[in-house]
């Protein structure tokens, strides 16, 4: 089995995706995007698609930010280290948990202000992925289109979820995958993605976490982390790519699949640019902010057709994998994909003819 | 694994296939023809497509096509039964082989004639797959479009090879599958489909069987079936989806998987419609004939991507799967999928850079 995987692993490289990913100088036509990306499920970055955005001249102005959004209050998420939505060691046992951020009503101009100048014992990144872009930053709104046009057309329909990020150089975003397509756009700073196809899936060592929150008392400045009661697991990531330098050689021997296969795809993508983040690809993302001390980006997340593609992974999924560097391992099936109903802070796209649902679920990985 | 790989069928229909082929009473426009059917690997039926082609009235009058191709030589297939590039008892050992048909130039006239007309020994089929439309039949050429405009818009090329079809009740096409983008368009008649999707390719049996030639001595009014000189292997579906009467019951056992598993997709395609058949879908075609004795059909192939679909089919392929209602069945995987080449008779589409191969070489199942 382990052999037949790897070859997958090749092959799919070999076909079609190559080694580094396409880049576009222009937008595509729907046409082409839809044939050449989105159908081979392959991602690309796309130059000069946004440039007409007035966003890309006023947002890397923070007063320019601040004024427009003045009286709005956001969701402030909060971490002591930048890590959220990730495995982190336990609160009170000898173990790991996925830890979401304290999300903390703030008003804008205090949070943006706690982004570019970060305090030493928290981390603050806006990050609500629930549609935020349309309704937390409504006044944003004329500062960038609505859509992405081609991709619209290409895709038959418009975004389902459009989110604003604004973030530092401290926020990471763990090894996870979306049920959308997603176009990703940047306007300050830089982001950088590291990719994996879906067919990698047992590379990413997905286990059941128990599920757990940061809370962040202002008077103590402390964060605790509580598991979530009733309890609930959820499927997630174990492989942290840039582990620190003393733990390297340990997570290379627990995570052989990942660090010993094919390199991850690695992306840049710097102002002005779009990403197509397929669906069903596993990321993993950091950044570099601007001159104005912060990473800008809005993604437009649309629906994904769930067909043989998705089928095809579910069954790969399902397969046992034993690490292939450690016999001794025990055969495990991956968590089979339950779809996108999981944690918080995520738009759950599949069920969304229940729109309270809508606010506050993450795609799982 | 047996349990997994049936999930992967049911999977597929639940999600995206359903029950029955979709109908669409117009042709689609490019995007929607790549986005809901290419895309997703998923065929459809489209009518009103071709209303257009004079072909449609003029080919059903035997005269007008023995006039136009008075003086053209066409490749006959004969076989004695209608069965070409299908598993028939070897020649001389008790087993299989697979067989293909003794091609013999004809004048067209007379060709037409033997299969309308069929004697008792012989069954005649034009059924050349070698781009014929455009080089034995270029007579015709003015009878219908040279391309399926908004299926070369969505693919982005043209087709290939256009392949013309004659045949009557007798002849049968065994599954097998194409590694092409079929867009299959009936004249007159009607052609019958049996359709399964890549992912139920554990039930098409597909094992090496040793090919062999049917060579027809006119003189003598004999079919001889030969082993081919050196030894060849083709790897072939062992179903015949419509045994004997008397045979069903031992083929049932045979090939569980098959006979047993979802129902394949039945579809009929009349005269003026199109059948979109999505590459790498295995197919099994029999035909009845209109009121011109004969069934007429002009198929556009084109390219298909060798994307994250195909890797992942391939990747299936390779896994053994035992037979689930014979546990005594040794585990055996699929033959690997070598890519477009095998056994003579459909067009080489993968190395089409090599001119000489594309006359004679067979897409392999």
């Amino acid at each position: 089995m382990e052999g037949k995987v790897e070859s997958l692993w090749e092959e799919v490289r070999e076909l079609s995706l190559g080694t580094t990913v396409d880049r576009l100088h222009s937008p595509p036509t729907p046409l082409q995007f839809l044939r050449d990306f989105v159908s081979q499920n392959k991602p690309c970055i796309i130059s000069n698609a946004i440039s007409h955005w007035p966003a890309l001249s006023l947002w890397p102005t923070p007063s320019y930010l601040s004024a427009a959004l003045s009286s709005s209050t956001v969701s402030l998420h909060l971490t002591p280290d930048g890590h959220a939505d990730a495995i982190v060691p336990h609160p009170s046992h000898p173990s790991l948990c996925f830890a979401s951020a304290h999300v903390q009503p703030t008003p804008f101009p205090q949070a943006l202000d706690l982004i570019r100048r970060p305090p030493n014992h928290l981390v603050a990144y806006l990050q609500q992925q629930n549609d935020c872009f349309r309704t937390e930053y409504g006044e944003l709104e004329s500062d960038c289109d609505g859509h992405i046009p081609w991709a619209s057309e290409a895709l038959g329909c418009l975004p389902e979820a459009v989110n604003l990020w604004i973030g530092n150089h401290l926020s990471q975003t763990s090894f996870h995958k979306d049920h959308y397509e997603n176009l990703y756009a940047v306007v300050s700073g830089e982001k950088h993605f590291l990719l994996l196809p879906p067919t990698d899936v047992h590379r990413m060592y997905i286990k059941q976490y128990p599920a757990a929150q940061y809370s962040y008392s202002q008077e103590k400045g402390e964060f605790r982390l509580e598991l979530e009661e009733p309890e609930r697991y959820v499927p997630w990531s174990s492989v942290d790519p840039y582990p620190a330098t003393g733990n390297l050689k340990q997570e290379r021997l627990k995570f052989p699949l990942y660090f010993n296969g094919p390199k991850p795809f690695e992306v840049t993508v710097k102002a002005g640019e779009v990403l197509y983040l397929p669906s069903m690809w596993f990321h993993h993302v950091s950044q570099s902010p601007g001159d104005d001390g912060c990473t800008i980006a809005v993604n437009y997340w649309y629906d994904m057709q769930f067909d043989i593609k998705y089928a095809y992974f579910n069954f790969l999924q399902s397969l046992p994998c034993r690490s292939i560097d450690d016999p001794t391992t025990p055969e495990s099936a991956c968590e089979e994909d339950s779809g996108p109903i999981a944690s918080p802070n995520h738009l759950n796209r599949r069920f969304s003819g229940d729109e309270s649902a809508k606010t506050n679920v993450h795609d799982n990985v």
